[in-house]
């Protein structure tokens, strides 16, 4: 069942969704309102875009041009039609490839932010695998590897340029190691907790690629109050599209 | 200026320091109260351990013995005028040793849980050394580096050992990467935070010999109100010397 949601209050952005492959989810808002975006960003890439509420978010912060790419075909097509809904084609284009293939093919050093909500669970992890095929691709490493994203962003990062992860906090000790065996240095971390009590959930983490070492660890985000509304912070991101420490670098 | 000092309300703890070399600092009662302290804990060792904070405060939590090295003849004085003031002498073992002396002539495989407040400058980082040759030694890896630290528990860590230590925030990747290269895998990181909007400047992180990767991200502690009076976990952690939440495994 396809049905049009709101994404952001801010710009009546909405989106199409297909509620029973999946939501778009609080992650990926998360992700496009919580990083910086790099000075004089000119175009950025949104890998395992789904039905693009990333670059759709990020539309609202920056001029630079994006390029959103998704696997599946009916999952693209929902994103175009949402990019369409919201006036953006002139801003973001929608490709519908295989993040490996498309790499193959764009020239080195061509974006200055490579943002990413990837698949959370390896393919091997079968106790988690979800039956419908839609889900399934959007949440196990089957069309792609972790890995694949900092290959891709090693070769079409701009020198300086930055690669922006959301991932789950169990797996962050290996995506630390991935960011500095591609040579793109972590910069900033902020974890994400459901309650305050709670350990953390996910991150969001920014590197640079040759960049000097240095990571720091920005101030928590609670999603949750004890009452199970959202926290301000929260209510304020899904208002506005940004967190209000996140700079325009 | 020698002076007798509450080191922890529970037990009536006291503590000698001379405040014009350095004080026991927050950062060592938050180490020795956020830990877990292992299952059937026998033997503990904490390295660099100045005028004995850390294995001051385990020993209210665990019936562990406990050995503590420092190498500065003048600092292990005053540390054993508080063990002796406290009547430790039978759960604290303080040794005025260099580390890398002391783990030559212990055997391996000795220690359920090693401990460390290390110093957090690298020797090359001349701006931030002070003057006081005390000092210096406490804050800068003079006598000893950080790698030490790893190179010792490696040997002197039972299997599942647990290795735990304070350290700043900007240093964690570095730290992070020691711990996987001495096989002793990371599974606790609280991040501290001075108040609630800040970077993080500290962490205490857990990580176990020969243990399986996953690494939990736990809440994150708040040393100030916006007031910058101590928060209640703070001033729950000075009064009980030990966090709520911390498990005794």
């Amino acid at each position: 069942m396809e049905e049009l949601d709101d994404l952001l209050e801010i710009n009546n952005l909405k989106i199409y969704q297909n509620r029973s492959w999946f939501s778009f989810s609080l992650d990926s808002v998360i992700l496009a309102s919580c990083i910086n975006i790099p000075l004089r960003c000119k175009r950025i890439l949104d890998l395992c875009t789904g039905n693009a509420p990333v670059p759709m978010i990020l539309s609202t912060r920056t001029e630079a041009l994006i390029d959103a790419v998704e696997y599946q075909k009916d999952v693209y097509d929902l994103a175009l039609k949402s990019i369409k809904y919201n006036n953006l084609e002139s801003k973001i284009n929608i490709i519908n490839d295989d993040i490996n293939n498309y790499y193959k093919n764009m020239e080195s050093d061509t974006y200055d932010l490579i943002t990413c909500n990837p698949p959370y669970f390896t393919n091997l992890d079968k106790s988690e695998k979800n039956d419908d095929i839609h889900k399934r691709i959007a949440r196990h490493e089957i069309t792609m590897e972790l890995e694949d994203i900092f290959k891709i962003s090693k070769k079409l990062l701009k020198n300086n340029g930055t690669l922006s992860l959301v991932h789950r906090a169990d797996r962050f000790v290996e995506i630390i190691n991935l960011y500095k065996k591609y040579n793109i240095e972590p910069k900033r971390v902020r974890f994400v907790h459901s309650h305050k009590n709670d350990d953390a959930v996910l991150f969001i983490i920014e590197g640079t690629k040759n960049g000097k070492p240095g990571l720091k660890v920005l101030r928590p985000l609670f999603i949750y109050k004890e009452d199970n509304s959202y926290t301000d912070t929260i209510k304020n991101i899904f208002n506005k599209g940004v967190l209000d420490d996140t700079k325009e670098l």
